[in-house]
């Protein structure tokens, strides 16, 4: 298949690359490094530097023999997708049209899309745009096609009512309907991918589009099928910090270096959570089984459900097995968030389509809590604490 | 009370400055003059020239005595409402703020939203800018003020179960929650009234900000109280085109003109309708009866259901009455849409605040057939077919 990752140089898109071209797939991919840049402008700190996307391909190219095809630009400007697709006739042919195309190409911080007024405008107007894009991009050039975008188990909130995978039958009445399943998210990033759903949707079914729409929990881990400390050129961007670091790997990072697990509120704070090794494997397995024309199916993407003094216990733990302190410290929320909440989401449909999936587990801690503390020269502890209130 | 209407100069905006001004309110008005710029853009037309917006309120303190006051920006633009407070604050005196702001500031064209990419980013981008500019002023500058914002009945599309005022609680294997009534609008304009709720509704229950958010139907009508053809110079700008003019409107002036009716597909489309004076008094009573801090409270702000059929048949018997020929034609339907559907919205909650609607009348529609029929020299007919297919 030919398949266009957008977002190819984040912390999914470059290890999804490599993945869909381990798998014999021709991938291109396309991105700005806002990402990359976004040190300049928030707290983000990584934990390791990584090559520009070019060195990246290059650097695949070596260890696989396989190419990456690639584009630098603004996914925002209309024009992006039509110059990047000239671009990339040159590797594909005159007269190619991509069969999937795999969404990652969104500012992905909760607590950035709320530090100012003027992150806000960036989220939302960023957000919007590029999915926006995207959809007349296909219009014009690959209507068969089929999306991938990646949403967030966020957008549902937390519900006091079970979770469905994107839809909910609804009576009324007397009289009944199938709609969207009621979304309502905790920050204005989670928001905007509402807002992504609900275009999409109006697209979908106007256009009769193919969509798989991932409700993802937050991801963790550093290494995965195609990269780890073997070939460290190849990892995938890894955010340690509060603005853009999931709270697992910031955990791992902070037991690294034997600073306290820094558990906001109560801690009951429960959310689906996913190792980035299964998230490759669920967007590749949703590639494989395409929606239906006009279609917009959704995947709740998560492992298993648990509760952020959960993460907490299973962290320090291992770090005392690793001969480190492994402690906690229950800090005030900065968050506007239900700390006891009722909390069940239905996970079937990407298990009914063949993913294997992993649960969290102390190999996999341990050897995130390892790498962070063979690199604790790198990093900056002041990004550890939340400087954003919301 | 200090009001900002937003959208000053547009079918709504400019009766709802002088509704608001002649109830003895201060009222300050911003506009860009998109809508009076439009034909520039699409085939937009206008039954009658009205003066730009500092000529319609120096008419307006002619007839009345009293000031609207006003200021021309882009409110997309994140800066244009710091300025305008600065500029109204030589009338409002300094460390004003507004009690309520009115917002109809949006491009609300559903065929034009959908008639080319570069309309479609426009419509996306602007409403959604401009709604999320207005809701950091009210954060900044008078967070205690209430915001009533106009969205409409077609961001619930036709659901097979009855429409409520917004919010609908949902019961799902043995549990039950709260949640905004679920919405699948059938246009790109309509999707962005959608993704306008979800803004709105995020920033509301974040900062505890007090919204109304009616849910109009399309609104008809050329007259209210404070404006009709003994001070022409006040009348609202009136359009009768496929693009900008709503469906009552657009047949009462090619009855006017004896040009057949043009029913799009079989005609059983159902909506909601609501006469520009009961308009005019709904957001006035709305503005009167604050939401509560926190509470997105939600109106379906129709009169009546009627099916375009019904719409049709009710023009054609009162230009008959007038001595004209008053026939109908059925066309293919441009739009994709469901033309036969149930549909059965609540429209209670306006009437308890104290609003005493009035349903489509004969009197009305010959009112508006003869002022058309005295304009027929400024009208091109060629604008009343449908040119945008979706």
């Amino acid at each position: 298949m030919k398949i266009l990752v957008l977002g190819a140089d984040g912390y999914l898109g470059w290890p999804l690359c490599m993945h869909l071209s381990a798998q014999g797939h021709e991938v291109a991919g396309i991105d700005n490094y806002w990402r990359r840049n976004s040190p300049q402008i928030s707290n983000s700190r990584f934990l390791y530097q990584t090559p520009l996307l070019p060195d990246r391909c290059l650097a695949w190219n070596e260890k696989s023999g396989k190419s990456i095809h690639y584009f630098i630009g603004d996914l925002a400007d209309p024009s992006t997708l039509n110059t990047a697709h000239n671009h990339f006739q040159q590797h594909l042919g005159y007269g190619f049209s991509f069969d999937s195309i795999v969404h990652l190409a969104e500012q992905p911080s909760a607590p950035f899309s709320v530090s100012s007024e003027k992150n806000a405008d960036f989220t939302l107007m960023n957000n919007l745009r590029v999915t926006h894009n995207i959809l007349w991009y296909m219009k014009h050039t690959c209507k068969d096609a089929q999306l991938v975008k990646l949403g967030t188990m966020g957008e549902y909130g937390t519900p006091n009512i079970d979770i469905e995978e994107g839809w909910l039958d609804i009576s009324h009445k007397g009289r009944t309907d199938k709609f969207l399943f009621p979304r309502q998210a905790g920050s204005l990033y989670h928001t905007t991918k509402i807002l992504d759903t609900d275009l999409i949707w109006y697209y979908t079914r106007i256009w009769g589009l193919r969509v798989t729409d991932l409700m993802q929990g937050p991801v963790y881990g550093i290494c995965t099928d195609e990269s780890d400390l073997s070939t460290p050129q190849l990892l995938t961007s890894f955010n340690y910090d509060d603005v853009f670091g999931t709270v697992v790997n910031r955990f791992a990072v902070m037991a690294a270096l034997n600073f306290p697990l820094t558990i906001y509120g109560k801690g009951n704070q429960t959310r689906g959570y996913i190792h980035i090794t299964d998230s490759m494997q669920c967007i590749h397995a949703s590639i494989q089984n395409p929606a239906e024309q006009g279609e917009l199916r959704i995947f709740n993407q998560i492992t298993e459900t648990l509760s952020v003094n959960e993460i907490a216990h299973k962290v320090c733990q291992c770090a005392k097995n690793l001969g480190m302190q492994g402690t906690i410290q229950n800090i005030d929320n900065p968050r506007i968030e239900k700390e006891e909440h009722y909390y069940n989401p239905v996970y079937q449909g990407l298990t009914q389509i063949g993913v294997n999936l992993h649960s969290m587990n102390d190999a996999t801690l341990a050897s995130m809590i390892n790498i962070a503390s063979s690199m604790s020269q790198n990093i900056d502890k002041s990004v550890f604490l939340p400087a954003i209130k919301w």
